[in-house]
């Protein structure tokens, strides 16, 4: 049976976009994700407003995130 | 007995309607959910204020979900 | 010793009112529900600013909820 | 040693208010209660601006509630 | 070694304030507490926008606490 | 291995600033605090929007705290 | 298998920037976190709405946090 946390292995190593409560979207590479929906991203850029950041490395706490959707 | 969940195992592969905390709509294949809610759409469209924008694959954390409604 | 949710159970198969915390209104006849007051409605309608919406089968998360009264 | 949900023990069957975070009131009569502060009263009233409304049996969620006082 | 919740233990029967996250502050003779903070106060007066109202007997759920302190 | 919470062990019987989520930061000497983050302080002066208002012995309840610095 | 917060292993003793919900960014040395996110910084500095604050030592809540990123 799957579970709904299958849909991000299958996104290890790919590109995802992460929505943040906050409003801003995170772009970057999924390196690593937990049971709390934690992510680690590389290479990783915030959108905000049309404006973009890099971010580089980063660590998402996973209950600032709404949705997560590979690329 | 019937729990509450049982209404979304019997629309695993049909459409649903996700409506979120901050006023946005999911809709998509349900492909999977969990006990916290944590939901996988597949071909999942978001609506919010009158506009229509492609997800594709998509994993809905379960806290921002207010309702879940099969189309 | 009686419990809170014993009003619910006695309330299964009929009509009622939940209140959610983002300020509408879902009437449905009670089909299920657990400890976390998730609850699953049949012929659902949401009441939002005086207009009313057809949901028909909806599972409603239940840390949304306000209230739940039998019509 | 008491405890604070003793002061709830001792108005089962009486008149209570219970102030809720949207800043609505709710008086009823205390049928029961649990841990999470989860409360089913009858013959409940709701306070909102000055307005009343009969609730009849309601139950309402723990989470919700700021204060419950013995009337 | 002390532990926070003991500044409450040495309070038990005394006068104290406690401040709410909406801005309110109940002041009250402390008559129990719990480890999530649930408090119960006896002759307790709420304090809002520099108005007063008595409230008697009031059990004030832990989660909506900023802060207790004895008067 | 240190860990995060070792930085207030060091700072027992000390003054520290504690930033809350509803923008006041009190100031006391550090009493107790636990793994919650439940925090007591002794001689506590609260400051908010540049008025400073005397606390004495007070309890901060950790979920409202964002941040804490040894003085 | 890797997990998210093994790229907070990685920058221990280093700098990196912790973003907070209530719009402010935390810079400095990453002294300690736990699996709460808890974190423990040296030499920080605090940068909101373009001041920036020296802070010295300070452990943030991890509840508060939305992302952190190594420098």
């Amino acid at each position: 049976m799957s579970r709904p946390l299958d849909v991000l292995d299958k996104s290890k190593g790919k590109r995802v976009i992460v929505k943040l409560k906050n409003g801003s979207e995170i772009t970057g590479t999924l390196q690593a994700f937990d049971l709390h929906l934690n992510i680690w991203l590389e290479e990783a850029e915030e959108t905000r407003e049309d404006k973009k950041i890099k971010l580089g490395s980063v660590l998402i706490r996973g209950d600032t995130i709404i949705m997560v959707s590979p690329q």
